[in-house]
């Protein structure tokens, strides 16, 4: 199915006509299999669940489990070049792969780093990229012989995923929910907004990001609420976090797109949070909101083409859209008509088969003109849209 | 994969988790399915070629005569929802179908028109809407006797499609190329523009139309070279437009979307050409260019949703990839890597395993602030983008 696209006669049939695998087979994957089809590349994919939101798309889809080397291995043999939609695989597979002269994007190397947080911070530190003042600590005993001050945080080394992992220690009482594991503990932001940038490498070495992104909570939860894009921050913080974002992807050498959280503190200053190098949550937006979407952009990346623009086309927001708490089962999506029937509303289901409470069931994008129009109408996306079973 | 919306529990389960059968598995197809992602909709394809655009596509793709009608009926046998992508389809198949109580959209009487010229036409003159003065001739014998005034037009009744089954006659020496079967002769008319307005109904009875879209041609070859959107008309012209295609979709008892092509007169006045109840070359830049595409639209229509909101985000042109004039084989599709380097431009590839002269491989749409600065940008790639093998 891959097409050759060229330039020069040289490329012919070279350059782009691969078969791409991709490890995961959630809403992420599901949403760069649509980016494909315009491109007529070739997906294949590989998830533990045979009920995942691509079981039934692409080229083909495996059931394995993407943790496993030797699965790992055995998936990518027919394929050209192998990329990620989420973090937690066989880094062991990747190596492998990548000796037998497999293109694995991001490398083995980059996405051993992300899965650690130890050796995250230890990038961020060693390269002098902004971020939480830390210490690595190999379990609670060291964590309360250095007796750090409260509040802080304890994040544990690998395995942490979806904010598990975290923990927020306020006071002695929290100290239980330490992490008895190698970690990391660090000091508590002083956050003023959190902030996302998805910066894009190809291997050609261009480079390219897209308008910061805000993450908006909720103050009573104190969840991640919505997102808004770009975000509503002054211009100094615009070339700040889209400096650190382009450097970021050259230090790690980068193919392909990694979306970097960020904290602006209430004085100002930004710190690097932590990365992934993937499509990611933070970047379903720009699928309506820009001139080019996070997921064509990975596949541009990691096939070499050249990156697209990333302008905003008109200001977005995003909302998750969570399983209700008190339903289990197969999903009803009440108020889908509702919402169907909103100028600039994009409903995105993820084909789920049973909805659970918060599970992330499908997401809804708003486009407006006015972007202070946006927050109200999420709010009445919430209110209306509920996934129940 | 069908998911239940809902507004009221009444609802659930019933009216939106509907197995959705499509005659044709072409590009029009390939998008639609691309549209049906996000709705989690379960689309089924058939079409006569196994090498179709939704060969790998859709929820399952069979290899069948959409002519036939035994095949169309058996393809139809567990699925709830029937549509086209072509009109060509067996409508002996359809009326069967509707007969056995399944959902045709649209129904098989209105597909049934439009295969037919000569039905086509006197449904516009009976129910009164504008069209170029005809007669209706059994064969060429007729048409000589009629002794029309040249220049004009003999159109075929059944099995015209693409272009063929249409001949401009503008002097004795062209008489040779009428056709010798049942048809109509019509009046030529004096064009300013060609135009072509989609419109949407669902079965509630919603109507809503897409801003009217103009084919621009090339005066060199006589033929449409790209399509700009909205036209470029006066307020009049679009108020009249909507008007017509409104009201024809009602007249018509459509389900589902119909592309409706327009002559624009020297003197101001509108005549309908004809008309496609499917998706339609003419609406491929409202993927882009609209708040709702004309894929989804259909979805929603044939599924009874809310239909989409229809404005224009951004003034859009559409140019059909066509293959290279002295190549056929396997598509290279050079100069690709400079169009998707362009800001607004969209490279949509139908997945077609080969080229051959004047065949439609893709498209390309374009987006701009300045409408104007359009004309000059599909210039750019229809000069850079070559389908080649």
């Amino acid at each position: 199915m891959g097409r050759n696209f060229c330039l020069n006669p040289d490329d012919l049939g070279n350059k782009l006509n691969k078969k791409i695998g991709i490890l995961g087979g959630g809403q992420l994957g599901r949403m760069l299999f649509e980016a494909s089809i315009d491109l007529d590349v070739e997906l294949h994919f590989m998830d533990p669940d045979p009920a995942a939101p691509c079981a039934n798309l692409g080229a083909s889809f495996r059931v394995g489990d993407i943790n496993d080397k030797d699965t790992v291995v055995e998936f990518g043999k027919n394929l050209d070049i192998i990329t990620i939609e989420i973090e937690r695989v066989s880094r062991a597979g990747l190596d492998l792969m990548e000796n037998q002269g497999k293109e694995v994007y991001p490398s083995a190397n980059l996405i051993g780093i992300v899965q650690n947080k130890i050796l995250q911070k230890g990038f961020f530190e060693e390269h002098g990229f902004p971020t939480a003042p830390f210490k690595v600590v190999k379990n609670l005993t060291e964590i309360r012989a250095l007796n750090p001050d409260f509040p802080f945080v304890n994040k544990i080394g690998e395995g942490g995923y979806d904010g598990r992992g975290v923990s927020v220690i306020r006071s002695d009482g929290d100290m239980n929910r330490c992490f008895d594991a190698p970690g990391i503990i660090e000091e508590m932001a002083d956050i003023q907004k959190e902030i996302s940038v998805i910066v894009a490498r190809n291997k050609d070495g261009e480079v390219t990001s897209f308008p910061a992104v805000e993450m908006v909570f909720d103050p009573r939860a104190n969840l991640v609420d919505f997102l808004i894009s770009p975000a509503r921050v002054d211009r100094k913080v615009e070339i700040e976090t889209e400096a650190l974002a382009n450097s970021l992807a050259e230090k790690m050498d980068l193919v392909g797109i990694m979306a970097i959280e960020m904290f602006l503190l209430n004085d100002g200053r930004i710190w690097i949070n932590e990365v992934a190098p993937r499509p990611h949550n933070s970047g379903h937006q720009s699928i309506e909101g820009n001139y080019t979407s996070q997921y064509q952009q990975h596949l541009r990346a990691i096939l070499d083409l050249p990156l697209g623009n990333t302008d905003t086309i008109l200001p977005s927001a995003m909302v998750n859209l969570l399983g209700e708490e008190g339903y289990e089962g197969e999903p009803i999506f009440e108020g889908m008509d509702e919402i169907l029937g909103l100028k600039g509303a994009y409903v995105h289901l993820y084909g789920k088969k049973r909805t659970k409470p918060f599970r992330k069931m499908g997401h809804v994008t708003l486009v407006d003109e006015a972007e202070d129009q946006l927050p109200g109408k999420v709010e009445m996306v919430k209110k209306i849209l509920k996934v129940k079973s």
